[in-house]
């Protein structure tokens, strides 16, 4: 367990604050380096006026989508606000704090999310441009990796400026302040996830079951409706909400690192978790810089060639960081703690093995959705009996990724947790800093999925772009489907890693809640912990997971419903669209979606804050550590098992495309296209959200654990409070639940009626 | 927490032993009137010659499968016997007696499974038979009811038997010998039904794929050469596979209402775990007896009103039997209970938790799959769009049906813990033996389901019978196919009733193992059940569930693959197939899918045993209990999910099929034939297999726990021999997977090669 070193200590000296000093000053640098990339993606060339005509429109759906998300997002964040101020606080300093930099973390996430997104729209304009040009390859390229980059340098230097910054402000007070920041950020992360994964899912799904299936027309076919909207999608759920995820899981991170260096270093414990990502930052800055384009190889080799060499750099680096920066021995600490093994060793290895995690993940992902592997090879083979078995030899895959990948995080924890001996949680946490210093490689190497998406879609919708322009886009695009299920793999290892640590500060605040009370009443209540409502906490929190699956995935289904009536009503009511000689109505169907997805984020979005609330309050704190267990456990293989299916089914669709078992228009091609359609929402809506939702839990359960052990046991001690507490948290879920049920019926009723549709409906 | 009464009490009185002899005979009753109900069956006509030939088939077929596994899984079963002889026992006695007793339950689980296959093989000629006369309906349906009923008595009557005879013999030591005697129950009937499940999905898949997909013959079409091996399936599945699982249902959570008796009261408490399902046996006789159609309405009514008729009664004869044997106060037991409430009522209250719930999960199940309430309409509605959405709709469907019954069943522990007090777990073991008084009826309307199936398929086969008669077995068959989800349902919670109980007597028995260390070391022992490795327990314990149902879902695609193959040659080979003038070599392909599901049997089995002796051993006591958890949690979401998607795509394909949404042969039919064959190995391998699956993973866990702590703490601590243990069992693991990870590559390479298809598959 860990243990309390220098507990009073946690003053800085100095030297702390001149190095947490020099890390804010980093991190502006990394601000710094990201807006002059951006400004070199914003100098390229912008191609034709009808290009730039349609990536105006979808500039403009994106905004707009996200500006009325934040009206709807600030409603929320202000109750939320209201509540955490009314938490118990040790002072008014931690109180507002706490709540001020809730805001802060709500702001930087949001931000991150309306940056990643402004920059994609404009980007995705001058990669559709250069590819036209000589050397199109090589140009559209390092557009989109560019863009990547100025996006991952703005996800982490605004993490490390916010928690140097809380550090430098708030020094002992600082973990619970930081409780506050990771909390806004992961709060609207999962939203932006969820709305945007809804978002883009329900566009793209709608305009393929009109325009594919009805209509007969390509994709992204201009006669469309709905390809604004499609592309609006790509942006604001695959670049916006990608990069809010990533912001959240860097921040929360470094948040849970902070919470335990301090408890088991003191201010020291401050400070190294705070170099470790500032090394990141220079490595990112590397790896952004090398990357470049052989001439021959495939898009994936240089990318991942940038996250070799950063990940090495990073951990050599993170080696002499921890040789000078901590002690050589814990006797430092108290002679009783001499044997206990030399800090910067155990911080050195913690810190590896995060790095060998992610570079784990990629491999393992690779594998599993790569086309050029036995899983997607075999699902491709199984194109050949029927869909049915596409379909399940796809669940399968899912499956047994998931599971490897669980077992190579359980034993980075385990790993983490063995050698750490006395600060065993909080090398589980450096181990999760470790992780960090790849994030800024790992969201420019996910931004480029969209972007290259979206320049695809720019170039197919002003035909002007020839043939071999159009190939090197599709190209760029099959890369960006690789690196997007990387991303996913390595964004829920944060979550584990986070939760992990996370779990034992919750642990921590319950034992110190507890101390000062007599000791009966200390041991009455942790035999509520020993108790089969753990066991029943446990399945509550598996179930939460699969009901925030279920309710992700059909509301993609009612929101694409709504899309494809209005798209069949503008077909049916527009004279001349299907000549081509009047423009649809695009924004009516952009309006129809943001609307959608912002009133389906509720329902996941209430769940998440109000069920460990009615779980603790109700069951007590037990079942909530088995809540939160059993919520990281399934939701862990969950999201891998809906991203890695969903990305395989993709893949596996390609190389049909390619050629292979028949090719395009071919049986096997269909049966292909029925498992990407039901992996689009496995992998952009329902898994890439379970990431935040695991984060979101956590800090709340974090946050609320101290008041239900001040109305369980004490002076306080109030069954009726608690009571109270549980029974409004669950009404709010069953009220969510029950009005998002009722919309089910009334959406799906009507575009159902197959009356408009040319001909019978054949493959989704 | 569970007080212990009279703990040296355990000593039956001369009242306590003749209940205990009463119980035996009336179980013993049981198997008289089982007996009676079979002689019934057998005495019915047998139809036309040509039926009686094809059911001969199927006889021969289902038993030499059944004899091939039986050899099997002897092999097993003494190995399994030796090492658990070598576990930590008390003395001579115990040690013998649970070795002996694991055979015992072991032998009792085959033999039920295979008394319910003899009988089916037989009843489903029968109930064919019955269709053709005079009030054929009527006839047919009770044959197939008291068939069920007969496959019912068995059930209960051997488990009452084994468990009322153990408890005479050892009386004091019947716990130890029950754990002993569940485990065997367990072990088989995971066996029976992983590969029951495994042979009735890959025979009823490959002889679609090759008969109605590429030869374009209907089902059951006796120039299928995979016919005969279809219908075997349904036998060795649906019927031995079931009727060993519930049995194994019963047996187990029997043995865990017996283990928490009698820590909770002593002596006493051994024996009102034995009167509630004697009771049970009397209500089920008179449900069975009291099931008579009434003209005009539908099968499910008839067995539904069965059910809650017995339902009924045993909730009252409980009531009544409560407050006659046990006290009205727990003042008897030591003055300072005697605040602690009335005995009697909370074993009432507790009881009648257990009949609720069973009631609960009825109506559930039958919401989410019935064809006649809105989610299956909803499915069905789906099929418009096409095979995508269908998949879709059902997976939601499936989770959402997973957290509800998830959570009635969460709410039955909490309820019957809360109300427990002094004897909490306990009454959550008594709710579960409320539970069981309806398993006889379960277990007759189950069976109803494959008999009917079976008889459809000879009526086809043969040619023998006339429309009318078709169609009453036609209704029979969607009846079975409701009934059999329901009995999914059920047995699921009694593998969370019988876990939570269970997970206690596993605390129990730590606490028990650490009773006379040292403080110290009592007190760092704990320390290491309060971390995170105790989280990687968790993920670890979900992720063999994933891994679990990968490799059903897996061994299902592959053995369906090698059937596909031998019926193609068999097609290319032997001339005058098609023509009708030869006839297939049915033996072949029985042969191949009985070898085949034999060998797919082992990979899982072998993570089943040796997974928690892996985690137990190598992350200890707390990783242990974690791991229960996390598998118990995402097992019963997981078990309910596949099952009831399985059985709402089942039902949709059926509502298509009665006319709506185009009917039969419209695109939208085959949209929903594409959700069936996926929901297939869901519904039928994958699903229903994880509930003994969790029974067997929690049973090694409470068998292996003193071990666990003998080697972690005292004289006999020795990481070394842990360190080892656990090896060993990863090293089992790892060969078990490895092996069959290579079969995959070659069988499946072999039949995809199109070469002999006459067209391109269409759907499966």
């Amino acid at each position: 367990m860990s243990r309390q070193f220098l507990a009073e200590g946690l003053e800085l000296s100095g030297g702390d604050y001149a190095i947490a000093g020099v890390v804010a000053v980093v991190a502006l640098i990394a601000l710094v380096i990201g807006y002059f990339l951006l400004k070199e993606v914003l100098a390229t060339g912008q191609g034709t006026a009808k290009m730039q005509d349609i990536a105006k429109a979808v500039q403009e759906g994106a905004a707009a989508y996200l500006k009325r998300q934040r009206n709807t997002l600030s409603i929320f964040g202000v109750v939320v606000f209201l509540l955490l101020f009314a938490l118990p606080a040790d002072d008014w300093n931690e109180r507002i704090g706490r709540s001020i930099f809730f805001l802060v973390g709500a702001a930087f996430s949001f931000t991150i999310g309306y940056t990643g997104m402004w920059l994609a729209t404009r980007a995705n304009l001058r990669v559709a441009a250069a590819s036209r040009e000589q050397g199109g390859r090589e140009k559209a390229m390092r557009i989109a990796f560019r863009t990547g980059g100025a996006v991952g340098m703005f996800t982490v230097g605004l993490g490390l400026f916010g928690a140097a910054v809380v550090v430098l402000v708030y020094t002992g007070q600082a973990p619970k302040v930081l409780e506050g920041f990771g909390f806004g950020a992961a709060l609207i992360a999962m939203f932006m996830r969820v709305g945007g994964g809804i978002f883009t899912k329900a566009a793209d799904v709608g305009a393929d079951l009109v325009g594919k299936v009805e209509q007969n027309i390509p994709e992204d076919d201009p006669r469309n409706a709905a390809t604004i909207a499609d592309n609006v999608g790509d942006n604001v759920g695959d670049c916006a909400g990608m990069a809010a995820d990533l912001f959240e899981s860097y921040a929360v991170m470094l948040v849970a690192a902070l919470i335990l260096g301090s408890t088991a270093f003191g201010s020291s414990g401050l400070i190294f978790p705070l170099i470790v990502p500032a090394i990141g930052v220079i490595t990112a800055v590397i790896g952004v810089y090398i990357t470049r384009a052989r001439s021959g190889e495939g898009g994936l080799v240089t990318i991942n060639r940038s996250f070799y060499v950063s990940a090495v750099i990073s951990a050599v680096l993170c080696t002499v960081a921890a040789f000078v920066f901590l002690p050589s021995s814990f006797s430092e600490f108290g002679s009783q703690y001499a044997n206990d093994g030399n800090p910067a060793v155990i911080a050195t290895v913690a810190v590896i093995i995060g790095i060998v995690l992610a570079g784990l993940i990629l491999r393992l992902t690779g594998y599993y959705t790569g086309t050029e592997h036995g899983p997607v090879k075999n699902v491709g083979k199984t194109s050949e009996t029927g869909a049915a078995t596409v379909i399940l030899s796809g669940i399968s895959v899912g499956f047994e990724s998931a599971v490897y990948t669980a077992i190579v995080i359980g034993a980075a924890v385990f790993g983490a947790y063995l050698l750490g001996g006395a600060i065993a949680l909080f090398a589980v946490a450096l181990a999760g800093t470790g992780l960090l210093t790849t994030v800024g490689v790992i969201v420019a190497m996910d931004t480029f999925g969209p972007v290259s998406d979206n320049a695809q879609g720019i170039a197919e919708m002003s035909g002007d772009v020839d043939e071999d322009a159009a190939q090197t886009l599709t190209e760029l695009d099959a890369v960006g489907n690789t690196t997007k299920a990387i991303t996913k793999g390595i964004a829920i290892a944060t979550a584990v890693l986070a939760a992990t640590a996370l779990f034992g500060s919750y642990q921590d605040a319950i034992t110190k809640a507890l101390s000062g009370m007599s000791t009966e009443g200390v041991k009455s209540f942790i035999d509520t912990i020993v108790s089969p409502n753990t066991l029943v906490g446990v399945m509550i929190g598996a179930a939460v997971v699969f009901m925030f699956s279920g309710l992700a995935v059909n509301a993609v289904s009612r929101a694409a419903g709504a899309v494809v009536y209005e798209v069949r009503r503008q077909f049916r009511e527009i004279a001349g669209i299907m000549e081509g000689t009047t423009r649809p109505e695009y924004g009516k169907v952009v309006d129809i979606v943001t609307r959608d997805s912002l009133r389906e984020l509720a329902t996941p979005g209430l769940l998440a804050v109000f069920a460990p609330i009615a779980v603790g309050f109700g069951l007590g704190t037990g079942a909530l550590a088995g809540y939160l267990a059993g919520a990281i456990a399934t939701g862990t293989l969950m999201a891998i098992f809906l991203a890695n299916s969903g990305g395989a089914w993709d893949n596996a669709k390609k190389l049909v495309e390619d050629g292979n078992h028949g090719g395009k228009g071919s049986e096997a091609h269909a049966a292909t296209v029925i498992g990407d359609t039901v992996g689009d929402p496995f992998k952009d809506t329902a898994g890439p959200a379970i990431n935040p939702l695991i984060k979101v839990m956590n800090l709340v359960s974090v946050l609320i654990a101290p008041a239900i052990v001040q109305f369980s046991v004490g002076p306080d001690a109030s069954f009726g409070v608690r009571l109270g507490i549980a029974l409004v948290a669950v009404l709010i879920i069953i009220v969510a639940v029950v009005v998002s049920k009722r919309r089910s019926t009334t959406i799906t009723d009507t575009p159902a009626q197959p009356a408009e549709s040319q001909e019978p409906a054949k493959t989704a």
